[in-house]
């Protein structure tokens, strides 16, 4: 036993903490993190509790008082203003000076003889006092010299009954025998479009004008005007790479390949380079450096399409052989997923025994993209690589470059997805396109939203993407396109669409049953009509601006869900972070037929008491309503729009 | 990077691990511990996944391949056989040669070429092999020789087709690159009476025969056979030391205590002395070895009460002031809950400089009665004495004696009560004493039984202590006594009565409105009519004969409630350990009225398909029914048995 340990307090079940702590939480610059423990000691003695706090560049840690919560539940809260991590850790002790005072109070309000008490006090005042610096001690030295003073019984028993003496206590906590709680906790702290930003993806090589051309970066750049007309703020292009020629896919993911078809931007490299190269038809790296600029000025960024994977003819399979698998018959192993192979992609070893310069080299490519402009890049089926990889590499890139997002676009087993958040991915695709009524989206939502999950996983939504045309999306019209739209928007923060094929209400699948379009873009190329204007584009160009405009909607984890009496309506309010905006929408998940039902005012989280008065405004039609009950009236047309976007004021 | 980071696989949510393994889980001799995680690799890879365990006395570790359920979650069992520790630890990895068996299965199906992965399997094979001692690589080698033998074609891939051959490859993992989660997880084995006891609290002084004299251990003696009866299987006694005279408690816990007032004998020591001496009243320790002898005849431990406090009398008062709180005039701090004082106890600062010497001495009381035959301490109050010593006392005396257990009197908040179960109780007394009806029963039970509760805290439900008359039990008739001896018994396989006011139904409450005996035991001699009967003994004998014969009613964590159509009635059905003892009981919470309703046979728990064709027979009443339905009536009049105890035959 050398060890001291008197230390009588417990602390357990902290939160946020992933995994023993062996995860950090993510948060965005202001936010603030609610810690919460459970704390206590044995016996009846007064517990006190602080949570400290610092940003890794900083020695220094700030300490907040943790205040105590029903069932042993301790809580404190801190927000962060600098990028990079911040450190927490817990303490708490029992603190001898409360609990006198506390049971001061008690047997002095019995009319206990006080005399021996006061005495008791000034020894506790004074020893509290050797633990802080002079002028700190001062006050508690003073007190003491009161309650020791002879014949000042009632002077010194009304001193210690003072707010004024309260508060000291409350200020000069008497700390011995602490426990501390410190596992090293962190959080991760990034830039804003983390948690808020609204995607569209198009194919640069679909942005030609005249059909049969193959589009360039400087097409592109033409459409940038109509895509902040929009509102969107990150515009993602598949990759921009050389795309290899041996057994290239056709049309519908063809094996007869025609000499002219393009192949898809995902099988990269070719002899005119690898994963640092650019495509010759879309352009140079300058013309891609000059877009990205361009974009900039349109409110945009562009977000890279990181795929660590090779065609055949990608120059690493020459130059590092021993980073690929060969087959006893000296062929190099294609990608499988028995019995299927797919033979325009080799997959990287990471099993190489040359695995660290592997690493090194990866995280090479990415950083040269950094150097040229790039700040998201979005990660093509992460879960086909080495979980350590990326939380490797993310760290390796974050600590130069703080403001770099990655977006996992892992569409796999509910658990591979929770870990690739854990490992360090800023945003994450979701089963969102997946979740089809309201039972569906309620569960899924309040699993991401309340539970663990919001802590390492940010949320991403999708309606479509070019390898998922949803069945619900199939020969689908325009009031489910909207209504997918509107949802991803206003439930998650963060929500993108395979733009042109979303706006243009491409809803034909493939022959083969699956949810892929026909005639996919990933494999022929196509053209649009940039000028066009639909339903689609103006519940974009809304629903965007109202994003803008409303606190409440940049932020997922602020939802909770109210309550409907139609099981069609789904009702959820979103609370901005200082709660002055809140913003109130009711779904109609029928798109065939108009809806009606009551939806209950959430009294408690709205903070009413008493009588309801509310004022909502539909910021989707501007119509206003006026609301005096518990349960209110809604009734929602799918052939306007499929959701009432209330703007609520309180009156 | 020093470290080879090829390893692909993550192992997290390792279940039971209690608080991040800081903590052991409990078993007793024979039973199993089901491990579960979530274990995934990137990619589609074979994963293969083992548990590893070892007794604390063998080096080796036994090795249990996991096996695969839904959704990433492994699991896998073992049993423990010896007393003490056990230690467990999981490993994973991704296992290439059961990948590729499993993709040549699939190609081969697909009627694809195989030639080239025969060749691939021989190499992988041969690789394996080199991993095992030459025994177990032979058959590998073998394998490995045919599948690269030129012309052998059809005859190789027959032999990789074949069981044979898959099983080969089950019981020769491949392994490289593992993961390992080494958190020195441990299981604690203790002796059955830790899971299976049957406990009778009487104060030994109340023994005597004739009204007015001081019971001694040989008038305990004489009580053995009718506790046999009764079939109990622990006695537990109130301390049996000297008690302090200083401010002795009078009856009915008065200050005003006459002469001749026997006083607490929780206020322990005085001249005679203390923690390690026997109150002369009683007899002297030899009387107490000889009443512990005694017990074992007839089938009964006798459970000793640790209470760590003293009178102001105890010789440590004088010999080590230093181990009390003295007030600045000089007095002795009393035991107080301000504005309480409880001025015949003085509690024991455990944060004395000499807190080293303290732990030391109240461990060598505890050895003083494990040395004099004591193997079971219920302990007074453990909630008032740091959790740091009961978790380094309670493992130094399991170090010596693994079969002493420990029950832990704390009636406190959840979380402590939780926090002494980890830290190494072996029983704890639960607040079973407080739910009323079937709602706050099956939520209570269900947080014992079916949460990691299950692994650290061993419930023993007690109806009634001389601290506690609930109100339920106040002016209360013989159906609400024996509703509750029951509900105790069968609900848990540790219960237990503070005997003779239960007997013979004490049920009035202090005066002063709290939940207390009228004129307690706690502060007076009683005499009891030992010989008398009544329908309490007959329950009591009742159900201690049909605890015994049902291995069922002997766990309290195979519990499971199923579903009644009458609120007033709560069903549920224990199984034993080997599947083969079903025990289904119905309560009726209403002790004035019969009430009736149907209960539903739980097929999927009784492993029932198609139809139910059950024979029911009640051990309280010998009464037998055949149910042929889903759902089966039942009608219970609390007059007779307040419950259905149904011994299940499936036919």
């Amino acid at each position: 036993m050398q060890t001291d340990r008197r230390n009588r307090v417990i602390i357990q079940n902290v939160q946020p903490e992933i995994d023993d702590g062996r995860h950090f939480i993510k948060r965005v610059v202001n936010e603030w993190t609610q810690v919460t423990a459970d704390i206590f000691s044995d016996g009846h003695d007064a517990v006190r509790a602080s949570l400290h706090y610092r940003h890794e560049s900083n020695k220094n840690w700030t300490e907040a008082y943790m205040e105590a919560q029903p069932n042993d539940v301790w809580t404190a809260a801190f927000q962060v203003t600098q990028k990079g991590f911040y450190h927490y850790k817990l303490e708490a002790w029992v603190d001898h000076l409360l609990n006198w005072h506390n049971g001061f109070l008690k047997k002095q309000a019995d009319r206990q003889d006080m005399a021996v008490e006061l005495l008791i006090g000034a020894d506790l005042l004074k020893r509290t006092a050797k633990g802080y610096p002079k002028a700190k001690a001062a006050a508690l030295n003073k007190a003491a010299e009161l309650l020791e003073k002879k014949g000042a019984y009632d002077e010194a028993t009304a001193a210690v009954l003072s707010q004024e003496f309260a508060d000291m206590v409350q200020a000069h906590p008497m700390k011995q025998f602490q426990t501390w709680y410190d596992k090293d906790l962190r959080v991760r702290i990034g830039r804003d479009r983390a948690v808020f930003s609204a995607w569209y993806e198009l194919f640069p090589r679909s942005a030609a004008a005249k059909p049969g051309d193959h589009g360039t970066f400087k097409d592109v750049e033409r459409i940038l005007p109509r895509l902040q007309e929009l509102g969107f703020d990150v515009l993602y292009l598949p990759p921009i790479h050389p795309i290899g020629t041996s057994n290239r896919k056709g049309k519908n993911n063809s094996l007869d390949t025609g000499p002219h078809e393009p192949g898809s931007p995902w099988a990269i490299g070719n002899t005119d380079g690898g994963h640092t190269a650019i495509h010759k038809q879309l352009g140079t790296l300058k013309d891609y450096q000059h877009l990205i600029a361009e974009a900039q000025k349109h409110g945009l960024e562009i977000a890279f399409d990181l795929a660590l994977q090779c065609s055949p003819d990608h120059p690493w399979v020459k130059e590092h052989p021993e980073w690929f698998l060969w087959r006893p018959d000296g062929t190099i192993a294609y990608a499988e997923n028995p019995p299927k192979k797919y033979q325009d992609i080799v997959p990287i070893n990471f099993e190489t025994e040359d695995w660290r310069n592997l690493w090194e080299e990866l995280k090479k490519v990415i950083l040269f993209w950094v150097d040229a402009g790039v700040l998201i890049f979005r990660v093509d089926n992460p879960h086909t690589k080495p979980f350590a990889f990326w939380e490797w590499v993310i760290n390796e890139v974050h600590s130069q470059h703080p403001d770099v997002i990655f977006l996992a676009e892992a569409f796999t087993r509910p658990k591979i997805m929770g870990a690739l958040g854990k490992l360090g991915f800023s945003q994450s695709y979701t089963y969102f396109t997946w979740r089809n009524n309201r039972r569906e989206m309620e569960e899924y939502l309040t699993e991401l939203t309340q539970t663990e999950w919001r802590d390492y996983y940010r949320p991403n939504f999708w309606p479509n993407t070019p390898d998922i045309l949803p069945y619900h999306l199939m020969d689908a019209g325009a009031n489910v396109f909207v209504l997918r739209l509107l949802m991803a928007a206003t439930l998650s923060s963060n929500y993108g669409v395979y733009g042109p094929s979303y706006e243009f209400m491409e809803n034909k699948g493939n022959t083969n049953g699956k949810e892929e379009y026909l005639d996919s873009e990933k494999y022929e190329l196509r053209t649009y009509d940039w000028n066009a204007r639909n339903r689609i584009t103006e519940a974009m160009t809304a629903i965007n601006r109202i994003r803008r405009e409303q606190p409440a909607l940049q932020r997922t984890f602020n939802l909770t869900f109210t309550r409907a009496d139609n099981e069609s309506l789904m009702s959820f309010v979103k609370v901005s972070d200082d709660g002055s905006n809140v913003i109130w929408c009711v779904v109609n998940f029928d798109a065939q037929y108009t809806q009606s039902g009551y939806v209950e005012v959430p009294k408690k989280l709205l903070g009413i008491e008493g009588r309801v008065n509310l004022k909502v405004t539909d910021l989707l039609t501007e119509e206003t309503y006026h609301w005096f009950n518990d349960w209110n009236y809604v009734e929602i047309n799918p052939n306007k729009f499929p959701m009432h976007l209330f703007w609520v004021s309180m009156r």
